[in-house]
């Protein structure tokens, strides 16, 4: 089996640590513990007598829904897809076509293959993770202003894996010097929506803006593939022309519009969050040789004395524990872990595994 | 809502007949009217449970199973994709990098839509209908053999729209001719395996041969998105890094592994078809002005001395059942309509509602 360069990975894990699947305590990848939401299983339950028919190829449906949960977009600035990674292929297909694209590291593994696949000329720009400071400055690049504005820019916000925020303001300014800026904002929804530095306010003042949304890690369904992509209708409706018509199916279609207008699930994910990262951050703070990063999504960044791997491999071993040790961030190498925010009694478990082999 | 370019659309039919989607009787997408078979629904149930988690990016078990569907086959020759239309963008991809791709027509709008997006040169070739013969030569143009070996080569067996089958030993000499031959047999499924002439059989002797299979036809879930391709596994490996790497969901997956071992449900499609067909061909023949084709699909092509879209709205309004007029298959022009085979009470609902429109 080979070596998973992304989080979530059980059935590589479970072959390590000699057990099914359903025994690993998962901090790998950073989904909500408190989901699936009960109105996504409900709707998919009922979905399931539309199987014999094809998805509407407009999904007008689901984007009504999406735009009634961002208010000032109409459905026509909104396309779903099969998760945010079928859409970040297609973003990349569009940087490709540009001088070159600036990318912000560490980055989520999958920008380089998505940028790859179309052979798109990248240039790496290190995120400094050292500052304490939760909103920062972009680090970007001095890059000659004719260079600049023949190339694309590539970031998440909050980023991945890091979990730091970068001001909306700091962005802002960066939109109109480059041809085109893809902002991931995957898991900008575990901030509550007053406290959200996400561009959608402003996407309809700039072309070439591309955000791009998941559902999967908010409402615990990767298992479901759906996310979605705010930018300008003459790109999506070029972007629907170049994939097939039907990438999200039904079920995840059925359990996407319901999903975003439960606003109970939302509000409950809100109130668990800042504590149980306040606690996890805290605990972990204690441990002997770990450092974690302060967050503002679902996860943290932890800085390790000892190499990661091995400290993945003895937990797995230990207590059937995944972590994600983040070699699939080269720019960090071996001594960095990230860990999923989970439940109070979850994360303590963490604490005392990670104790028990430290 | 605009006009439906393919089968199955079903929100625009119910806007012009006045009433509910599920009102409507659909003979215009060629969907097995026996399923979905139970086994798949009791998958999806099961699959339930764990949405929390990413499909396996390798999809090792339904590889597994589908190689187990295909005994001549290791499971690195097959990969699944979100419906067959998927793995058509990317084949269409690869087509693109050739001098030019012949395609046999009239075909499937969405070839065209793959083989523009990656910007294709396609060179029609009409297939002559008129044949009362079952199993026919292809139509293979003649090109100069420079031209031909760096020329690809997509078509479909059995033919949709007409359900004509093409000889194996016709496509055979071809495939050493042409750089890529993309083969969709898309509805392959519907003979019985020792009467079909799938190119399976000898992918192995052709690293140059793509053929693409869906399960959403056969086994009623277009809705749910599953198809794969097989081809040699360097070319796969390829695509695999082209596209995100979870493009089939968990419940798709599940369905999937599912109903190819669901050999009872396969052995009712094969006792049911043969009769039905051949019960809605002499009903067809027997109406004035309609002219049905001999067919080994599960629908039939029928010649219409009257404008076929007229005839879809007459029935729509009439009788509430839809037909697929053949605009998008703009070779055959507006006197031909295609219809799926239902069931035998189903198909008489249809002959009536036309004989009443007549």
């Amino acid at each position: 089996m080979r070596r998973p360069t992304h989080g979530g990975n059980l059935a590589w894990a479970a072959a390590l640590a000699g057990c099914s699947p359903s025994l690993i305590l998962d901090f790998s990848a950073s989904i909500n513990p408190l989901g699936p939401p009960k109105s996504a299983l409900a709707a998919i339950e009922q979905a399931l007598a539309d199987l014999t028919a094809y998805p509407d190829p407009d999904y007008a449906q689901l984007r009504a829904s999406l735009s009634q949960f961002h208010p000032t977009l109409t459905p026509d600035w909104i396309l779903p897809g099969n998760g945010s990674a079928e859409l970040l292929t297609w973003a990349a297909r569009e940087l490709s076509e540009l001088e070159g694209t600036c990318l912000l590291t560490p980055a989520f593994s999958d920008y380089q293959r998505a940028l790859e696949a179309f052979g798109a000329k990248v240039r790496k720009y290190p995120i400094d993770l050292s500052g304490e400071v939760l909103e920062r400055p972009l680090p970007i690049p001095n890059l000659k202003p004719e260079i600049q504005n023949r190339s694309g820019l590539l970031l998440n916000n909050p980023h991945n894996p890091s979990g730091q925020l970068f001001n909306r303001e700091a962005i802002l300014p960066l939109i109109s010097q480059f041809a085109l800026v893809v902002v991931d904002e995957a898991f900008m929804d575990f901030l509550p929506p007053n406290q959200q530095p996400s561009l959608i306010s402003v996407v309809q003042d700039y072309p070439n803006l591309v955000i791009l949304r998941s559902l999967t890690k908010f409402y615990s369904l990767p298992g479901l593939r759906v996310g979605y992509c705010i930018a300008h209708p003459d790109r999506l409706r070029r972007w629907q022309e170049w994939r097939d018509p039907w990438p999200v199916n039904i079920l995840a279609a059925a359990a996407a519009t319901a999903v975003v207008a439960d606003t109970q699930f939302q509000q409950q994910t809100w109130d668990w969050l800042p504590k149980a990262r306040s606690q996890l951050f805290q605990g972990l703070a204690l441990l002997p040789g770990l450092q974690p990063y302060p967050s503002a999504a679902n996860f943290l960044l932890v800085q390790s004395e000892q190499p990661s791997s091995q400290l993945l491999l003895k937990l797995l071993k230990h207590s059937r524990i995944l972590i994600r040790d983040c070699l699939s961030f080269p720019e960090l190498g071996d001594r960095f872990f990230r860990v999923a925010v989970r439940t109070e009694a979850e994360n303590q478990r963490l604490l005392e595994g990670l104790e028990a082999i430290l």
